[in-house]
């Protein structure tokens, strides 16, 4: 079964917003065995509207569409649909009370734009949207289907996972999707692949390799469409272990693996403690750690010590010693490890110190320079890494390499 | 002038990534007045990027294309367009020097694979990739140009900037894309669509009106395409202004404001330094200032106290108020702020201390409950506020209203 994706919304095509709904939809049909052959983002305009759904439907069975559903005049999918289905717009008094009740809570008058919302095509199906004024839609036509979401991200991803999906499974009978990717560190893309050409070339048809390099990492994916679930499953690991016996030293994990996650479940697995002590990135790395859900068993502090004040007072870092080897040196960045450990009281400790510009370079110290200093039990040490000239930039690179560089001292 | 946006890769239609190049694409083509019709993205398929380069044709001057140039087999793009062309591939000697010295200065051994990415259609005219092994490439036919760049964001970014578009205003008479936001904050986004009636109405047809709701934020984009740049720009000024006397509370500011950068702008004029205290955001408050260059001139420390005894080393919160009313209460939240102020030797501060889930919650202080304070050189408040029940959406959301609610307070 395949569909297209089709998100609605000039905001798009000027490159306004990040179209982070194709993301989840994908993912979302994915997992219950559709497949995505094509997304397609286009403006506010009837014609696009139609034409787009008219080649979608040629090639695909199911059409999900995002966007232009509010209660503003620059808000037209609903009334194309309409026409493009030859049905009326009907008061629908379900959805109006809803509405109403929704503003009321919000103290908000209800008002004919919002009336204007609960107008629904008349031949479509509406699907209940708990946390919007907009309805959800979904239309059936030769055995094809089309579903209308509103474009807000948190009201379409529950109509996806509360409405859509279920009632998908339910009309179609769906084979299943199974990807699994395989993290390798450490080989360049070019050289992996002549290492496991053999493996790759002797892959069963029904399994599809793709190549995904990122900085110091190529993820590799296997994938395989509309097929048995758990045979797909147990042939892919039986390739990947294969893979594995290839390329031993590589491989860092499976799926999303991130570095942090890895350094996350080696604290708790291991009951140890980490603090962070952050210039130039700025609370990023810490972010990176209490963004997942447990960090507070591990995760004792972090310090954003911007002013030189903050190094010395919070982390102990010696004043003299920044005056004469400046802020951005191995000295301070030892220190402010040291000092991280110590005021968290933790047994491994992070800390950064650069210059993430644009200002504040100079010809010692260009922007991009950073220290990166890692505290452990046994030992202390720090590393000088030029992170790019970019700020944004910047901040990840040193954010990545800092806690690599704490990941491989475990 | 119009165009299309085809980014390729399988990994996009699974959602496994974000498709950020066709943002930065977008961007870039509107600053220079090419008009975006339609972004699409599609798989590694032959026959899927035949179709779409041909469709795309039919309908624009210009077809901007990611993905799909790597050194691996599931990279089929540039034999496709080779094809497409009627050209043959022929090794281009500049690009394989170019690429064996950017791997020997990794260490890394020029092969077979490399040697592939030095091979070009020879009907088009490479563009120097100065940052990756698989150059762009620009080919021109019937008036039109199509362009295929490789899909590391980095890469593709500096190829738009560097080449891609100076090439296409030497090569087009192009007019001006003119898009300016306002913000607004307070008024619902179908009573604000009421109050503004009139003058939407009375808008010339040259401009065009959308309206972007965000929590607590509707942002409304005047747009003018293809015009002549300083009359669009007074034009959308003038019906700007006369907005803003018809809702003068409302406007918050215009483009891409944000709240954390308001407050940035009122430190910096100002003169005056901040502070933050982090429980539950983690480092997520300290990174929104960080981000912004010129943040070191005001903020001078994050404390991430995760864990109490951070709580009452670094910030010095009272140990026996954490045992009696808990980490996450109004008195913590307060003696935080109070310390991150002091801490950081600063004239404002923020702090945080809630329940980021998804455990750790009770019936009295569920899952999302946040504790938020804000001390100023003239007082120290807090307020409780529920972030919701998912971690990302508690840890955005806190961050968002604790930096409002500093705002608000200066």
């Amino acid at each position: 079964m395949k569909a297209t994706i089709v998100t609605i919304g000039d905001e798009i095509l000027i490159g306004q917003i990040l179209d982070t709904n194709s993301r989840y939809i994908s993912q979302a049909l994915n997992r219950i065995g559709v497949v995505v052959a094509e997304r397609t983002s286009i403006g506010d305009s009837a014609e696009q509207i139609t034409q787009t759904l008219t080649r979608a439907l040629e090639s695909t069975d199911i059409v999900i569409i995002t966007g232009g559903l509010g209660p503003t005049k620059d808000d037209i999918t609903k009334h194309t649909l309409a026409r493009y289905f030859g049905s009326e717009l009907v008061y629908n008094a379900e959805v109006g009370e809803f509405v109403r009740t929704l503003l009321e809570r919000r103290g908000i008058a209800f008002n004919d734009l919002n009336r204007g919302q609960a107008m629904v095509p008349k031949c479509c199906t509406v699907l209940h949207n708990a946390h919007g004024t907009a309805p959800g839609m979904w239309f059936e036509q030769d055995d094809k289907v089309v579903v209308s979401l509103p474009g807000v991200p948190f009201e379409m991803e529950h109509l996806i996972d509360d409405s859509v999906i279920p009632m998908l499974k339910a009309r179609f009978e769906l084979k299943a999707i199974v990807h699994r990717t395989m993290i390798t560190s450490g080989i360049a893309e070019s050289l992996l692949a002549e290492r496991i050409a053999a493996w790759e070339d002797a892959l069963p048809d029904v399994l599809h390799l793709a190549y995904l390099p990122a900085p110091n990492v190529v993820r590799l994916r296997l994938s395989a469409y509309e097929v048995e679930q758990s045979e797909a499953e147990a042939l892919i690991d039986s390739q990947f272990e294969a893979l594995r016996q290839i390329i031993p030293e590589a491989v860092v994990g499976f799926e999303g693996a991130t570095v942090e996650q890895a350094v996350h479940n080696w604290m708790v697995a291991n009951r140890c403690t980490l603090s962070v002590a952050e210039s130039c990135t700025g609370g990023n790395i810490a972010s990176k750690f209490t963004a997942m859900a447990g960090a507070s068993a591990y995760f004792n502090a972090g310090v954003v010590s911007y002013s030189n004040e903050a190094k010395c007072d919070i982390l102990g870092v010696n004043g003299e010693d920044i005056a004469r080897y400046g802020a951005v040196s191995e000295t301070v960045a030892l220190q402010m490890a040291q000092g991280a450990r110590r005021a968290g009281r933790s047994d491994y400790a992070i800390a950064t110190t650069g210059i993430a510009g644009p200002t504040g370079g100079s010809a010692e110290k260009p922007v991009g320079t950073v220290w990166i200093a890692i505290a452990t039990p046994t030992k202390c040490f720090a590393v000088l890494k030029n992170c790019g000239t970019d700020r944004r930039q910047i901040i990840d690179r040193a954010t990545a390499y800092a806690i690599k560089l704490l990941y491989d001292n475990l």
